[in-house]
């Protein structure tokens, strides 16, 4: 079968590998769509900065080099292997691709799997990944899509599932109020899922024209943080008091003052990116407003049913941020998401 | 009767005022001890970096200058008002200080009025204060002092509901453990409080060896940040797995920077004192741990309460850190307490 395998910095070869067979538990999924993250990027072109050793098999895993890619992807099951009854063949499925944690560390004892240092994923560090025409899944890692969701949406369960746990993370209410910096795919997700509990008086500050002209045609309120003032944005959505909670899908420091500087007292801001940098803040600030900052990393397996269960509601659209590419077209696709480009670049890989 | 009433910048008068008569539903107490607190200091030495204007007379409750201080404090009921049924002559009382709250701004209204702007507080911009032989006093905002629970302890409830109001914002359970930066009042406050909930794994980091000796006194675990390896002592009360809360009672940017690197995934540090610089973090280091910061500030009338039932239950004790001087020495008091000195000084005003 086709596969798309990393061998390290700045290589990655589309060849012919071995097709899998599942074994007990196990089912076969022909993969449809696989989306590119951030995380891939990193892969290509920064393999360096990534916070586990590539030349090492993965201690829980055994995982090596060369790696198929993939995380976010969907597919079709064409087998299923011994002992596999919840699952059948023909099923479309959006896969979870968190395969393994330590479950010895403060991590793993805490419930929080995405923060051991030792996570395994499927198209990172465990064998197998959405970008190969197969791939072995465990059944229970299989979310079996609802008629009216169809493999294309089901590639967007994962990316989307990571603003929905941050939403989750915000504690935000229906009829809220909220601020969402940065309108990347995790950006999106987070405006999505805003939109699915009920909170419709949303800002989304994002300084490129492109991401914001995006947010708007799916119907998002948007600001420009550079060149607009967003404080007074945010007091006219919110009748002077801030927004009641924030989401940094930007990864900037400016996007952390301004929200901090938007929130209500007892708001509460949550970290959803990757920042390069230390950022600035005043304790003092946080102390006086009751004011809180939360990180949020990865979903859990229920945020990906209530991810689909929104989609099957109609909630999700993918109109001007989805774009579609052969998996030959990878290369390409990785240097334009290094170069700004916006929205989600999915792969038909089946 | 006497009262230290004050009337700018360093300028603080011992002098004889009016004796007040309780109004409806007021109580007149005999007051006993008042505590000083940083935010008597900031008035003595630094009226300009108070959050409120002293040139104007308070917009809610019409306060000005001059102000009786001292809103730490405790008193004897000698009178009380008409429809006053609850409190009775000869009670011995704490007294909640926070008197009003706008009651429409975004803080009042999500439940927060030590985040509103215009909160009034005896001793601060209320008429009245600890400083003075007498005060009026609603009656509701009396805490009832239980058997076993003197005058002395009870002008410490309202410091020591600092650092329990700290405890309950970090979310700690009994069996958990903690980090305590600082170990001024809060952070005294904050260690009995913990001991009080059940918290017997805990830490005080403090760089001064004569409030670690105080502290150390009281049977806590201490270490010295500068010259001591902090990461090294949480790791060893923590079997290498990071504290699962922290509190910044220190009001210092190293605390914080070392309290986020020895929480445990998921683990949350309170910011409980007033910082003059901002400080950094890394953001991904939120996130990737799903660590939280959030802010602390004032009390809760239930949390006033809930001090006194820990003292009548003896876990708080005076021994070293509480010192008693007459009214009279309140002036070298706020320089000894500006110059570093440890411990709580209680002014005897009845």
């Amino acid at each position: 079968m086709k596969a798309a395998r990393f061998y390290g910095k700045e290589d990655l070869r589309i060849e012919e590998v071995p097709e899998p067979s599942p074994g007990p538990g196990q089912v076969k999924l022909r993969n449809a769509f696989a989306g590119i993250c951030g995380s891939d990027l990193h892969f290509y072109f920064y393999p360096e900065s990534l916070p586990f050793d590539l030349d090492q098999p993965h201690p829980l895993t055994g995982a090596t080099l060369p790696q198929i890619l993939g995380h976010e992807f969907s597919g079709t099951v064409v087998e299923v292997g011994e002992g596999v009854t919840d699952v059948n063949v023909g099923d479309l499925g959006a896969v979870y691709p968190l395969a393994v944690s330590c479950g010895e560390c403060g991590a793993c004892r805490k419930g929080l799997p995405f923060s051991c240092r030792l996570m395994g994923s499927l198209g990172s560090n465990v064998e197998g990944g959405g970008l190969s025409e197969f791939t072995l899944v465990d059944a229970s890692k299989l979310h079996v899509l609802p008629d009216g969701v169809d493999l294309r949406m089901g590639a967007l369960v994962e990316p989307m599932a990571v603003g929905w746990h941050a939403v989750s993370r915000s504690g935000v209410q229906a009829g809220g109020t909220a601020l969402v910096a940065g309108a990347g795919p995790v950006g999106i997700g987070t405006w999505f899922a805003l939109k699915a509990r009920g909170v419709d008086k949303v800002l989304v500050s994002e300084p490129s024209a492109d991401r914001r002209a995006l947010m708007a045609a799916l119907g998002a309120r948007v600001v420009d943080p550079v060149n607009e003032d967003l404080a007074a944005a945010v007091a006219a959505l919110t009748g002077g008091d801030g927004v009641d909670i924030a989401v940094d899908a930007a990864g900037a420091g400016p996007a952390i003052t301004s929200a901090l500087a938007g929130l209500v007292p007892g708001g509460r801001l949550v970290i959803a990116a990757l920042h390069e940098h230390p950022t600035d803040f005043q304790p003092t600030q946080l102390m006086m407003g009751e004011t809180e900052i939360v990180g949020a990393v990865g979903y859990r397996p229920e945020e990906f049913d209530a991810v689909i269960a929104a989609m099957a509601d109609g909630v999700y659209g993918t109109t001007g941020w989805v774009q579609e590419l052969p998996l030959e077209g990878i290369i390409d696709a990785l240097h334009s998401l290094r170069g700004g480009v916006g929205g989600k670049v999915l792969l038909k890989v089946g």
